[in-house]
């Protein structure tokens, strides 16, 4: 645990691609041509006994050939092969080693005897030499262009930097959001899928990223621990005291556990027990897919709110009307504005504006009224925060509005953006995005998303 | 109610645009504009008392004075005109008027005066003209170009002909929706905004739209009811006998309702009342804004199952996860396929894929593998649908996928695709879509849409 070097895996000066193949289609290949192609600032040993030079590069015929100091070995040979490389890297005194090659316990037979062997081989290290894997994608950190995927950029884009940790147990679900990510121009400072984890595991990324100062919010998907339960409750407790962890909990119904079970060999284990250590830990819970996205998308973005009090701004009336329900539905409160704040707003606003909470500008709302709404409800006390609906369809609202919206982050009250629509709406979307406003297609992913910063800050003021 | 003239509202033969103005800024001059660029089949007639033409079409001083009959007005006045030019319709026997303007009972005061003697003009025609609105931007009809939205096509794109008529109450959500409609490339048949409703309210057009053959599945979007509770449900239950009925009810809770009134006047009513009643006449009620668009689209490509065991098929073991997760909550069966089954999965799959249900064909399969799975799973009498998860990432899994899903519409089972990821996965959803495939960002979301779909069917054959 705390004695494990996991700073190598995403940031070494030195990388041995173990399996680095001159064959472009294989894996072996990809990998190496990821760090070659980045322009990794590190040095890199391609290792393969056939020591023709590959992408340029010099090629070892083993790790222990390798005359200078490695910090990270990524491991791509056959199965079998494994034991056999991973034996050379301790001997080498390798302290960081990424197996990615699969047929092991996943498979069960004869690949149970194998990860068994691999088990030995780092229980004889005695900590030394630390593991991710085997089967899974590995590691990927934009910042020092370390990337063991072997999936092709054309079919999964890769994030830029940002400050989002993302740790997957799936290589699947892990790429799938990193390509998604990519496309919404969300960023992440690294990401981690550890596959079977027979030794670093969710505990002790969990840990790491506590410390990580690049890291302002955790990620994770999970179907199950690999590591024990009360060091997972004692890792969770001590990040989400630092910042906050976003869990999207796989397995949660009885056929979900069964299904789970099957997939990674995880015991997926009742979902209240999950829950309960969820909530004791001031872990934030995601209900699904989505959620995890919005809601890691909204803390790297906005401050927590200090209250409940959520003010919502609209130029469409039914938006606010499903934004309030979903309010209600999330225990938010949504006071009306002080007879002081009505007049302050009415002076402001055209005869047939109502001031109310939500306040509807209405759709002939320019950007004017929506800064006058802001500044008056976010600048006063009576709110912690805003949703500010702002439906581009109507012509009056130019897109210029992203200004005003940005100008309201000197009060230091989350604000999050809802705005749907086809290429216009899009423009402006990406606009506030790229100003750390955060924009959801839905009212009630807006307020969720604020309902899911108070209760991780609701929590932290106990 | 029955006896009102609904169609030419959608297609009418001659329209007179009463407001029609010669100011490009105007609203009078952008709903013309929309006639004249979309190339409207029928005869156009602008009114203005300034008779200067406008985009080269003769302008009337007022609807008395065109010589030819005229099915539909569309009327953009001031708020104070709209009663003499109401007038002047039903003296010339116009069977159907359009009122855009606002200033009415949305406004309060001297507004209700206003919507007063509308009503009362109404009374004394007797059903021999019909009005929607004020307050609205009425109605788009892509088939016959009818298309009354004073919104600029720049910011809201209009969608393309298809098989889904949308009702909104609100405008705002309304072109919201078509915006978004457009963008994700589905069509609709009809749509209509009513705004106030003080003539042709919810009922009249669920009952028009039950009738009505281009439309095979209709959207609602409800605040609270224009017309008469009973007629309503009568209206529901007729047209869910015939096609679905998805509803999406805003205000539903104590907050939201409030709201609701203040937006729109409407009493919102119960929540339990509503579901109540929704439940009562099949009417499938979506949870929230994106479920509206989920089932909308589900439904306007596929046909219900006959029953409600689901087969999922995944890539991705962590998603296939997720969906046996929202399957249990929504009380779908994920039988295991029979052992004659398995055998025959096994028969054609390499060693390391196990047989079960989430069938997962793991992150090495391609095109083939999926065929085998679907052909076998759809092919028997143990699945009334599949969820197909297909994550694009993968080096192995080639766009043609969609050629093996759509082929497998033979088995005329419900077959829904969850996919999600950047600019190559968005190439092949389309793909998907443009074959009647839908495709979801997310497990969960394909799943529920499913689920929609068989507790629609399952009322039925009751």
């Amino acid at each position: 645990m705390g004695t494990k070097n996991l700073q190598n895996f995403f940031d070494p000066l030195s990388v041995a691609i173990v399996g680095a193949s001159h064959d472009q289609k294989k894996l072996g290949y990809i990998v190496l041509e990821n760090f070659v192609r980045e322009n990794f600032h590190g040095m890199l040993f391609p290792v393969n006994p056939d020591t023709t030079p590959i992408l340029g590069k010099e090629v070892y015929p083993s790790v222990k050939k390798i005359p200078e100091k490695v910090d990270l070995a990524v491991v791509i040979v056959p199965a079998f092969a494994v034991s056999k490389v991973l034996k050379e890297c301790v001997e080498k005194k390798i302290s960081n080693v990424i197996v990615i090659s699969s047929g092991f316990s996943e498979i069960g037979g004869r690949g149970i005897v194998l990860e068994q062997r691999l088990k030995k081989i780092i229980e004889v290290a005695k900590g030394r030499t630390s593991v991710v894997g085997p089967n899974c994608i590995g590691v990927f950190n934009p910042k020092t262009k370390i990337d063991t995927m072997f999936l092709s950029r054309e079919r999964l884009r890769r994030p830029r930097e940002g400050n989002i940790a993302f740790i997957s147990q799936s290589g699947a679900v892990g790429s799938t959001v990193l390509d998604w990510l990519a496309q919404e121009g969300i960023g992440i400072s690294k990401f981690v899928s550890y596959g079977n984890g027979i030794d670093v595991n969710e505990t002790d990324f969990l840990e790491f990223f506590a410390d990580d100062k690049d890291t302002h919010v955790v990620a994770m998907y999970l179907e199950g621990m690999k590591g024990e339960g009360e060091e997972f409750l004692q890792a969770m407790r001590k990040t989400t005291s630092k910042k906050p962890v976003v869990v999207l909990k796989a397995g949660k119904t009885e056929k979900g556990t069964k299904a789970a079970a099957s997939h990674t060999g995880s015991l997926a284990g009742s979902a209240r027990i999950y829950s309960g250590a969820f909530k004791q830990t001031n872990t934030i819970e995601a209900g699904n897919w989505e959620e995890l996205f919005d809601f890691v998308k909204t803390f790297s973005m906005q401050p927590p709110p200090k209250g409940n009090k959520l003010a919502i701004i609209t130029d469409g009336g039914g938006f606010g009307v499903l934004a309030t329900d979903e309010a209600e539905r999330q225990k938010l409160e949504l006071p009306e504005p002080s007879l002081i704040l009505k007049k302050k707003l009415q002076s402001k606003m055209p005869a047939h504006v109502k001031t109310h909470n939500p306040m509807d500008v209405t759709g002939d709302a320019n950007m004017e009224r929506y800064w006058y709404a802001m500044e008056a409800m976010l600048g006063s006390k009576e709110y912690d925060g805003a949703v500010v609906i702002s439906l581009m369809q109507v012509p009056t609202l130019e897109p210029k509005i992203v200004d005003a919206v940005v100008e309201m982050k000197k009060f230091e009250k989350p604000i999050l953006v809802c705005a749907v629509g086809s290429d216009f709406t899009q423009r402006v979307e990406r606009n506030f995005e790229n100003n750390r406003i955060p924009v959801f297609p839905t009212p009630e992913r807006a307020v969720r998303a604020f309902a899911a910063m108070w209760n991780y800050k609701k929590y932290l003021q106990k």
